[in-house]
């Protein structure tokens, strides 16, 4: 194992923390856009004290100040050129500065925005996703600098501020700028530690679509001694939802897995050998049985390569204290479905629009689409997987391969616009709660990541 | 048509208005338990002004200042013996100073508690519902006192605090004073006035049962990529409502509508003379048809005797801007059924219990009974009946006799334990919004409102 940032990511955790921390304070949430610029400024000005040149790219030559706050918030470039290799590879960093909602606050045991370290954890919303995840690329490079006053190879960081709002923009600003971020590899956003301390080096990402169901009731809320006549639009919406998805997990909406690519036997080989600690994962959610009671392989299968189809909202008429006798005006869910290759989210779309329709819905109860991202998978025999791989078996002893993720993230637009591999592996505990309330990061996680990184970055340069 | 109070009527109008403005202006949200001791203190003050003699009663003999703000708040009791009639028979007035919650604020066009006066309109939570209903009844009474020096009857008056959220203490309160309350007949807190003026002397209430279901998932939200494994508890219930109520708006519940009553053929002429506007009703709430498609008599019918399974809320994930993928840690719905004779509420709860247990989500799903209350209805042949529709039809021209409103109260209590006829007769405008934003009261049927309760006090003299 190369060892030379290890000494340094050991003496210098205190920095490490106090630069997370920082991050942890600047709320960032794109779904309300709250932060957004000052949040990119801020990953600007580490990154420069780091010693990588940074600067924020904009879709649009204007400046984000100057117009509406609901523009497309900047993406933070940044970029070190190895003096020794300077024609050689590049890698790409691909993170971003923006974090979920901090919702439901009275969950969390301490502020979401404290960045409060207790031992071996640090919590806050972002402290793993992403902003921890963020400050273990970071340093690896600053590092590097610290030590040998250069890099092993190229780098370039891309952190952009929607990935929790589904990136909206990213295929746009990749487009834009493609030849600044023209790269050779890309290491992606997050990766989970599971619960032995093993990386799962991740090879692909699920879609997703993203819609949202209005059912519409009378033209405003009414009292409910009026439901004999006035058809309740919960009631539509609940009947709708019905006829989408049954009680086994399946999607019930025609030709919903057309499109499904099948898996080669050598990657369900690999799906079989990811070992998967099913007992530790239902105690940590308080559950006693996997949904269709699925386990061992078709458990690994299922986070793999299973479309979902997943009721993320749900909202109508009164929710507060007591009870309140109204008989409401309309009934709203957002719903996400996880897509796996090949299915491509417009037509996915277009199947729950046909569905709702067939089934008499079409007047009653309007479609929006929220957000779509198709998946993506990289070969799993590929040489940047291998330089991966190898690297993380040196830094944590082992390491697992893993043909998908089963989150989203908009790897195939990078695959389409900058032609490049991109691999998933980070610092995030699998029970990190993120997207939760007390999201936390572990310390050492991070220590061993960013050594991780800097393995990844001498085996890029060869 | 006795006219002793009626000039009075029209002279005075504006301190009708001024002191229903006060009462509006004292928010008093049963549900939240906000301003109720507040608000009962003004209704005894007014009353006092009035001439009525007024004190707070309490269930316990504590002060309930003293204790807890979730004690059981204070009735406001009135009572005026006549001197002319001291022995004779008495009425007694029920009504109530508590009002629905505000929300949705928004869609409010100016403060819920401002009381603004637009011409005929008087607007604001509580304009209609009850406060407008209850100063009629207070007024009439102070311009006979002010116009002769004595009321033609004895006058009682019980205004309770709790009848937004199911009146869950009148009957105790009934119980307790029943040798102060005794009297000869009830005027019940509302009556609707029709789109053409006339108003519905309602002969009955229906019941309700209030529950409230949660439905429980993971120990805490999670990641929605994880739905793969994880069961949605948003999923469960909405299976679990599914399996509740068909398309068509019956019950599916075994055994649901075992206890109904069957109409007497009377009764039935009664409801086929009811009129209703079918147009105008379904223009005011913006649909174009029925549930079951129901017209003519069956709407009336459905009005009167139908039960219903209400959805009155609905919650579970993120409900906010832009789109956040969260696998939901519960779910949760609010239930209100309107029951009719002669089913009883916690013989219904047991239903839905054993319902859910049959269709096996005893495990997931939580029941809780928020609320139950009996339906009641008198005969219509009664002679307290006739003497309210002589009155109601020498102020209004015409008046309606209807079997039961599609509404619910505590009837059943003040007939058990009482055993009084009670009789709906009130000045709310069929459209005034109540419970809902811009809740209105109309000016003139407010005033001829108090004409019919001053005609009615003679009436029930003689």
């Amino acid at each position: 194992m190369s060892d030379i940032i290890s000494t340094t990511v050991d003496a210098e955790t205190k920095g490490l923390i106090s630069d997370l921390q920082a991050l942890i304070r600047q709320p960032s949430v794109s779904a309300r856009r709250v932060g957004l610029l000052e949040c990119a400024n801020l990953v600007a000005h580490i990154m420069l004290k780091s010693g990588i040149n940074s600067e924020l790219l904009y879709l649009d030559n204007d400046d984000y100040l100057k117009n509406d706050k609901k523009d497309v918030p900047p993406i933070v470039y940044g970029e070190v050129k190895s003096k020794a290799n300077p024609n050689g590879r590049t890698i790409l960093f691909y993170n971003h500065y923006d974090v979920q909602p901090e919702e439901p606050l009275e969950l969390w045991n301490a502020d979401p925005f404290s960045g409060k370290v207790e031992g071996n954890y640090i919590f806050g919303r972002g402290s793993s996703d992403d902003k921890g995840e963020l400050i273990t690329r970071i340093k690896a490079v600053e590092y590097f600098l610290k030590k040998t006053g250069d890099v092993p190879c190229n780098v370039k960081f891309i952190v952009e501020g929607e990935e929790e709002i589904g990136s909206s923009h990213i295929e746009k600003y990749l487009t834009k700028y493609r030849h600044k971020f023209t790269c050779d590899g890309v290491i992606w956003e997050f990766g989970y530690i599971d619960e032995r301390d093993r990386p799962i080096i991740s090879l692909g990402m699920k879609g997703l679509l993203y819609i949202e169901l209005i059912a519409k009731g009378p033209s405003r809320d009414a009292h409910s001694s009026l439901a004999v006549l006035i058809e309740n639009p919960a009631w539509q919406l609940v009947r709708a939802l019905n006829t989408m998805r049954d009680h086994d997990g399946k999607i019930l909406i025609k030709d919903w897995y057309k499109d499904v690519r099948e898996f080669t036997p050598e990657e369900l080989l690999l799906i079989a050998n990811e070992s998967f600690d099913e007992e530790k994962f239902k105690k940590e959610y308080g559950i006693d049985k996997f949904v269709n009671n699925l386990t061992g392989i078709e458990a690994n299968k299922a986070f793999v390569g299973m479309p979902t189809c997943n009721i993320a909202g749900l909202l109508s008429g009164y929710t507060g204290e007591g009870a309140k006798t109204v008989l409401p005006s309309n009934a709203k869910v957002k719903i996400d479905f996880r897509l796996v290759p090949d299915m491509i989210p417009e037509k996915q779309f277009e199947l729950v629009k046909n569905h709702l329709e067939e089934n008499g819905f079409k007047d009653d109860i309007d479609i929006m689409l929220i957000h779509g991202e198709a998946a993506m998978r990289i070969p799993f025999n590929h040489s940047f997987v291998k330089q991966v791989e190898e690297s993380a078996k040196e830094t944590f002893g082992s390491a697992i391969i893993s043909i998908s993720s089963a989150g989203t993230g908009p790897m195939h637009s990078f695959a389409k616009v900058l032609c490049v591999p991109c691999v998933s592996i980070g610092s995030t505990y699998m029970y990190a709660k993120i997207h939760s309330p007390n999201e936390f990061a572990r310390i050492d996680l991070l220590n061993k990541t960013t050594k991780c990184i800097g393995a990844i970055l001498e085996k890029f340069a060869s």
